[in-house]
């Protein structure tokens, strides 16, 4: 199994259907799961899905429409009853800090655990030692964000081989792996020699709620996985206008200038029982591409 | 099929599980809906269960935790991504009315339809020409609303042999059926000639959330149906003291005492993945008990 991993928890727009919920993406990072949206009945999806409410979690928020956030504050109320204690940071735009406070008061709950909301605008959203998230300001109907996770280059592969051919004790292997240089019988030995360049970490981009944006191709370059919005087909392509959303066609159009490897239609309008129609549609302008489904899972293996 | 049956929507207690969504039960009495609580992800349960998002429907909250009332801004929101018009009724405690308009402010939505919210209090709180809907203050954490649903009187069955004989002309049938005199020949005919003595309506209580409580068997007194919180065993009787529930044991003892026909148990702790346990717990005390389950669906037949 990848330490990567996106699930499908909600793929539906607006309302859902039987067979979809509203819209949430998880993904799975080595232990931990990074939320994306919380659409009602989400931490049910969760339950589900198997991967439970685990604690090891950060939560974002795209936008506050009730089909992305209205699910958050029952997922906060069952962490509390299951007695989490680790600080939970929780991400999104202005109005999500009213929100959760009100609802909290509302439904008579405290967390038992400490909750820190974060109002985010464009640009860099968090930063640990091993990634970075990104939101991008989109265009829909109110304040949206799509984001990006991008992990850090990671250390080139070593070469033991190599190592032991130069008599390099394997006690200074180590620095060598972090990029250090070593002296071995008087000689300067540079890391270059037994390990390969850095390579680049993985990048996820999903553009939440919005029509089709000339910006959203820079912003995905070269992902691995772009997860992009596809409420219509071609056509109902004037409601995608009217409604700020995309069609499975200008999603393909951006996956397509910005050479991402996989395209994931998502966010389908309950109009659509059957969504080959769309994917046909998206696959006439860019091969690699598949529908989300409720509780599909993907894994992102690293680049070659 | 009767022309009232009780759909159970979600029958778990505070968190949801793979098989039960968290509160919501709906009684289909002809063409109307009463929505009695609205858990978080109660939309997407009556759209799976095949009632769906009927227009002519009134909604009762029972009391302000999330399990049984978050799901509401949600389904209003739905309502009006469906283009409703008509007025809709919710009855609930304080704080429903803030905890409406808030979520509709805060997730962006305005109704399309008209939104009457009452604020409920112990008493009747609706009356049509049919049936009356009582509410009954229960013990628990907060302000929390057991509800009856209680119908009129039917008028008796009229005999139409019976009319014939007595020589009276059909064109008079009518006026006996609605329990008024007639002449015929000269003769004053009274309705209790032809028409049986008036019958009475059907009766189903819902308990909410509460400690056993004495005042519960006067307001389920002969009802068809009660449906009793029954979150815990008796093993965990300690948990249901100090979170104000029931248990199996302690729903049949009131189910006894108040002569109901039918004790159906629900809002069972995630702790019981089989209520089997419950269920005879209760038997024991009440043999005519069954437990809910998500989209089980009870037919309410007249009596006799």
């Amino acid at each position: 199994m990848s330490d990567m991993e996106i699930i499908f928890l909600g793929t539906s727009s607006g309302t859902p259907t039987k067979k979809r919920n509203v819209s949430s993406i998880v993904i799975r990072r080595k232990s931990e799961l990074l939320l994306f949206d919380v659409g009602e009945g989400t931490q049910r999806q969760m339950i589900i899905s198997g991967i439970g409410l685990r604690k090891n979690v950060r939560i974002f928020i795209s936008h506050m429409h009730g089909d992305h956030s209205s699910g958050l504050p029952s997922l906060l109320q069952s962490y509390s009853l299951l007695g989490r204690e680790e600080l939970l940071d929780v991400y999104g735009p202005k109005g999500i800090i009213e929100f959760a406070l009100t609802n909290m008061r509302l439904l008579c709950f405290e967390p038992t655990y400490s909750l820190r909301i974060h109002v985010i605008k464009e640009g860099p959203i968090l930063e640990t030692s091993e990634y970075v998230i990104k939101a991008l300001a989109v265009s829909h109907f109110i304040e949206t964000y799509a984001f990006c996770l991008e992990e850090k280059q990671r250390p080139g592969k070593f070469n033991p081989q190599k190592a032991r051919e130069l008599g390099i004790p394997i006690r200074l292997w180590k620095k060598l792996q972090l990029g250090e240089k070593v002296i071995v019988n008087g000689r300067e030995i540079d890391p270059s020699l037994v390990v390969s360049p850095p390579r680049r970490g993985r990048k996820v981009v999903i553009s939440s709620d919005t029509e089709p944006l000339e910006r959203m191709i820079e912003f995905a370059r070269n992902a691995d996985v772009l997860i992009h919005d596809s409420t219509y087909s071609e056509v109902h392509s004037d409601k995608a206008i009217r409604n700020y959303h995309s069609t499975a066609k200008a999603a393909a159009m951006i996956a397509k200038k910005a050479n991402v490897r996989l395209l994931v239609l998502t966010h389908f309008s309950a109009r659509y029982e059957n969504v080959d129609s769309l994917v046909a549609e998206a696959r006439s302008i860019f091969p690699n591409v598949i529908a989300a489904e409720d509780f599909l899972k993907i894994e992102v293996p690293y680049p070659e």
